[in-house]
């Protein structure tokens, strides 16, 4: 009687054996899937920053040999026991973020972080803390937020994958994954943008563009891009920013001074998007005393507090921050896919470029240039 | 024919001659109302803690001599040009922040801080930066927050005066024109305190005891109060705090930690009362991941920033701030007030003491000494 159960894998996959050096793309082993985890056959993949940032990192949490890779689509190859709602063959995207559904807070809409399986940026898989990956020596090799999807096979927990449309092409779905989530989520869902208000966005890179993105399909009238690299001025204008601050371009004046005048005594939301203190508290100088909302989605560079003026705050402002644009993962990705297919929300314009898993540094190469907004990472060309 | 234009009134104010000093009972001048403006006859008033910060700033904006006193009582005597709704013998209480009624943030439901007369500590009038007294001597004596209510008689700008029902006695009325309105509306307006909560107070002055009554109309099940005054955890019982905190008694344990235990991970909302940044980081850092908001609400004593650890704001948390508890005067202090005659707001709890106007420098040494809550001074005893 033959076992029908999942056996390991053996695939490519591109690793990282050091800090800050090139991947080499080896022959892996990915074991099958244990209880209320589910393997996945990756079909593209894109880098984020947040791979860039752990990549580099030196230090724990930074270890290695590591697979990174958080923003992915595939296709489910099999489930572990207990695996309820998901099947071989589901197209899903996997998410850095878990929604376990039982939790207060994932039973909660004001919450978005898991609190049974909390964020944390760990070696291995949530709930036991081991690997699935093997390299061709037998040596393990770490996860990377619980996704690492730089794998033709990964395996992810139950609570970080959800189900999408297979309507929704790959590369697009990919991008729902975790950066435009994140910027189209932060305006829709956590900042609530309202029809005919006006919006600041400290950084445009893909999550910044997002918000823009996001903005515009709340129906925001005035949104101000904000970043040093002139370039982003035309990049922008298709993301539906409206005016574009380069801050060295300024003068005597700062870009919160800019804002004010443009808006008339402050934007009625300010997105930092980057990740530096001095930024965040740019972004609180900008907002409209009232009702101005501060939204930070960078996390910051140095672990750099954030400084809020304390007198200036009681004038009605709000500052508020968020993991993933206080997007609930398995409940609101699906309805931003269909936004997609809707023809509301315009996610193709994010990818700028594309590579095969081989040329995976190239990839590399184009994000620290500050070239590629989001290229798609294919594996199987 | 007799003119029945308003003339100066002759009355008995108590005047502060220089900062920190004893305040002199002597007979001023208080000139008619000019246009959009009210003359009161203050029946009550009542001590708050910004008096007493403006009573020993020796510099700009501290200016002498002046009339202190912004939480009253009173009676319309007469109206100036232009002032619609308001008239001799209707039963008011002046507040702090004005409401136009006209700009954009009094017209919208999100702000409380009007923007076409801004909330400033001016020495005159809001429109004319003028004074309506003078001493026997005819010098000018200066305003403060517009109101000036220690004094028989004051004039205050229409877009700072509350018609409020005549049901209400004039001591309870008197506490809905600052104290108890900054506390109540900070849990009801601002934080929007939801039934079954959790609550944390740093600091149990009138404020933050008000915060309480706030968070227990609401139906709040958890309410924490914070002091290094012992005698405040039986002061507090009576206006809803369920559990006492006294920092110099917790050994090695900060509040913060102490209140993550009581409340399983940190209070659904928590609310700085005094007016000091290391209070404030206290409060956000005992604030529930997810959802937990930080309401600062206390004018920090020495100008400090408040620094929120930037990459914890990205769990789910929010800080706010407001003036006067995010209420909009015209239209909700007769909110608060109906609450009172239906015996769901409980107000008199808060008069501790009473006094004649003569007697007023003992309003400032109970506050001062912290032996009352508030002390009534009445103007016709």
């Amino acid at each position: 009687m033959e076992d029908k159960r999942p056996k390991p894998i053996r695939c490519k996959a591109a690793v990282c054996r050091a800090a800050g050096e090139p991947l080499t793309v080896e022959e892996i082993v990915v074991d099958p899937p244990r209880a209320h985890e589910v393997r996945i056959k990756i079909v593209c993949t894109s880098l984020c920053h947040s791979d860039v940032t752990f990549w580099r990192m030196k230090d724990f949490p930074g270890v290695f040999p590591r697979i990174f890779g958080h923003e992915a689509f595939g296709v489910v190859e099999s489930v572990g026991e207990h695996v309820e709602g998901l099947a071989a063959g589901d197209a899903v995207v996997p998410t850095f973020l878990s929604q376990c559904s039982e939790c207060a807070d994932c039973r909660s809409s004001r919450s978005n972080v898991c609190s049974k399986y909390r964020f944390a940026v760990r070696p291995g898989m949530p709930r036991d803390e081991t690997s699935r990956f093997r390299d061709a020596g037998g040596s393990p090799l770490h996860h990377f937020l619980g996704v690492s999807s730089f794998s033709e096979y990964t395996v992810v927990d139950v609570t970080q994958v959800v189900k999408v449309d297979p309507a929704v092409p790959p590369p697009t779905a990919c991008l729902l994954s975790c950066g435009a989530t994140t910027g189209v989520g932060a305006a829709w869902k956590l900042a609530k943008v309202e029809p005919g208000s006006s919006v600041a966005i400290f950084g445009l890179g893909a999550v910044g563009l997002a918000v823009a993105e996001g903005a515009r399909i709340c129906g925001a009238s005035k949104i101000i891009g904000v970043d040093l690299n002139p370039e982003k001025h035309e990049i922008g204008k298709k993301f539906g920013v409206t005016h574009f601050i380069n801050p060295k371009e300024l003068g005597e004046k700062t870009a919160s001074q800019v804002i004010i005048e443009m808006t008339d005594g402050g934007a009625d939301y300010c997105f930092e998007c980057i990740g530096l203190a001095a930024l965040m508290s740019d972004a609180f100088q900008s907002s409209r005393a009232g009702w101005g909302k501060t939204i930070i989605l960078g996390v910051e560079m140095h672990g750099a507090p954030f400084s809020i003026p304390s007198r200036e705050i009681l004038h009605g402002k709000c500052v508020m921050g968020s993991l993933f644009g206080g997007v609930k993962p398995k409940q609101d990705i699906p309805i931003l896919a269909q936004k997609y297919l809707n023809k509301e929300l315009e996610l193709d314009k994010f990818i700028t470029h594309e590579v095969a898993l081989k040329d995976i540094n190239t990839a590399f190469d184009l994000l620290l240039q500050g070239k590629s907004l989001r290229c798609t990472i294919w594996m199987d060309k």
